[in-house]
């Protein structure tokens, strides 16, 4: 236990103030906006709005749209402020955040594009005679419906396998051509072993695609460090880029001459205005860039970023684990009283920045918990998510988030009284 | 020659600004920001800025993420201002403009990604024997390569069989499973015959894969009209969507039970809350959409395509016509004193909304004409490009640039006898 992890260990609203008082992060609140009256518990859907986010948005449309026109595409590079180069600076903002060097990022298209892109570079790599793409079960939609895709378009060719998370690592088989999993469960929290699995992954010769959606921002990732083989994320949940905010991969420079861009468009070729017939890449990842950015959810990105710059992620997950022990400490009595089942685990190796329970009105209770300025979300079939950024969360907002809770589940309970 | 044909026939200045106290369009240009002292002619690159633009992102952000944050997603549907249905209205504004019905037309991601998206779909839909892909020899580069990137996820099944434009209609052959065919040629500004290319295609049995990128908001397009197959199309040239704007596509509905999406994200998904495991997609063109739109940047699309909602395209059209009559007459003195070559047809049925002449130093002519206020632009090996937007050009504008090349010309030829 650190000295900063005995900062935050009890637990009632004065003892809560007194960590928050001593918070190293403390200052970095005031860099957003949070409205009045919400205790706002889904930056891990979306991140809240950095102050200085409006500013810049304002000068891309005004200044450089507006006035500059065509010329900012290539006007002002040596200030770093043009647009044909703004997709490697966004990556070279993101890599230390993944444990990522510069030339291993690339920044744009959507997390189910790149997933895409991701899973075609890595069959293709893959040995012909492996046919199978193991995934979780649980993994987000989106993962396996681009993995369903993705097979449909190469005649069926591959066996998408899900299993449950606790089968993963025993279903590391000689079969395997490649892993596609979510480090952090969406609706559990839970939190996979990265580094083992891709140990034992690689002692098998599977290759692994990462999708870090909530996990870049949320805590501190070695893509690198685990050895990684290849990796997505989100661009506008921990990192706070906006609503459908460009997304990023990862693919490790040790691949880089073998994987592909199969989705290769004219950004990602090395000499774009060339107009050459053929495609030539880019170096590194901008390969992966495929149309033309758009500079307008780029640029919001990329000062959403510079929150970043004066964050020790250590320091971030060690106040992300004391503030979702808050929680779950503090939620403990009323997991006695009512139907709620904490289904995050309390061992901090296997969690996420977010806790979870089952209730079997989860859906209801949210609805209420919205109304009532306690914003966390509601996910299939009867999970109650609640995500926790360390970035603007103080203990104080967890004690006040789950005196909400109360307050709704007596009153749900009272009106299931009034019914029979 | 209809009445508003005769309204533009002359050519001297003062004519030319009787020519603008007639114009039906004259008040559009009071809807844009076009910088002091420039001439842009750059508008099939980077549309100029509709000045509701800035106040729209500044809503989104501060308002709609700031402020509501989640809850835009789903809130205000019924005054059409929700994020998840931001996709579904934008393409119902632009399918008016390409003769498409609103559920033929998908808004997202970049032009690249969705020739990729199309040609997956109508490569799966056309008989297995067919096995050439054919295009212009002198396509946009990146519809090449995005070609050239499936084929070879395909395993390089196909033949991608590119014609010089003129021997288009001669390799519409029974070995052909599509065309992809840009309408307007990027450099030298031809236009294509799309209605009879498409019937002459169906009548061999190939699917049509059209590129929209220098038509839609260019003049009338009818996709219906002409049978067309499939389309993309670009959000930030004549549409003005601002820079990487979100792209469009479009699926006849005839085809859109058979045409598969095979970027299947989960916001094409019928119900992506359902958060099902397996991929139902959408009805309609809805099903392309793949990942979390890009709020941002297409909200500012969505802006700017209400310049367009009191504008008769026919008007448009002709207007545009009547500016590049303008400065095909204005340059014609000049193409006899210096080595300019016009490449841009004169027929009005071949011409789209750009006039492009060839020029031994058309890269260092283009840079004099940019430093001198006139923005048009080079492309290789030796194009001089300038694009016309009827929405804010006026006849006087061309006769300003035409001096503006004018004197570059003039200097350009001291500059090279004091060389030698």
């Amino acid at each position: 236990m650190t000295v900063f992890d005995r900062l935050f260990a009890d637990s009632t609203l004065s003892q809560l103030q007194e960590k928050d008082a001593r918070d190293p992060l403390a200052h970095k609140r005031a860099e957003f906006k949070l409205p009045e009256g919400v205790v706002y518990l889904d930056g891990n859907s979306l991140g809240a709005l950095p102050l200085t986010v409006p500013a810049r948005l304002a000068r891309v449309a005004e200044e450089e749209w507006g006035g500059q026109l065509i010329r900012s595409w290539t006007a002002n590079a040596e200030a770093a402020q043009d647009w044909m180069n703004l997709p490697d600076r966004v990556a070279a903002k993101i890599a230390p955040l993944i444990g990522a060097q510069p030339h291993e990022v690339a920044v744009g298209d959507s997390t189910s594009v790149n997933i895409f892109k991701l899973l075609a570079a890595a069959l293709h790599m893959a040995p012909p005679e492996r046919r199978v793409i193991l995934t979780d079960a649980d993994n987000f939609p989106t993962d396996l419906y681009m993995a369903q895709g993705l097979n449909a378009l190469l005649g069926e060719k591959y066996e998408l396998r899900p299993v449950p998370s606790a089968e993963l690592e025993a279903n590391l088989t000689g079969d395997v051509a490649l892993t596609l999993l979510t480090e952090v469960d969406y609706r559990t929290g839970h939190r996979l072993d990265m580094a083992g699995l891709t140990a034992k992954a690689h002692r098998h010769g599977i290759l692994t695609v990462w999708d870090l959606a909530h996990s870049a921002g949320a805590f501190p990732v070695d893509l690198n460090g685990v050895g990684a083989d290849f990796a997505v994320g989100c661009g506008y949940k921990f990192l706070n880029g906006g609503p459908g905010a460009p997304s990023f991969l990862f693919v490790a420079g040790r691949h880089q001459d073998s994987a592909r861009a199969f989705l290769s468009g004219w950004m990602g070729h090395a000499d774009p205005f060339e107009m050459a017939r053929d495609f030539t890449p880019a170096p590194g990842a901008r390969r992966y860039v495929v149309g033309t950015p758009t500079v307008l959810s780029l640029s919001a990105l990329d000062a959403a970023l510079d929150v970043f710059a004066d964050v020790d992620m250590n320091v971030l997950r060690a106040k992300s684990l004391s503030l979702t022990d808050t929680f779950i400490d503090l939620m403990e009595p009323l997991t006695a009283q009512y139907p709620l089942t904490l289904v995050t685990p309390r061992n901090h190796d296997e969690r996420g920045s977010q806790v979870s329970y089952r209730h079997p009105q989860a859906r209801e209770v949210m609805q209420k918990l919205i109304e009532s300025g306690i914003l966390g979300d509601y996910r299939t079939p009867d999970i109650l998510r609640f995500g926790f950024t360390p970035l603007y969360h103080s203990h104080a907002d967890v004690w006040r988030a789950v005196q909400g809770i109360k307050r709704v589940l007596e009153n749900e309970v009272l009106e299931e009284g009034e019914r029979t």
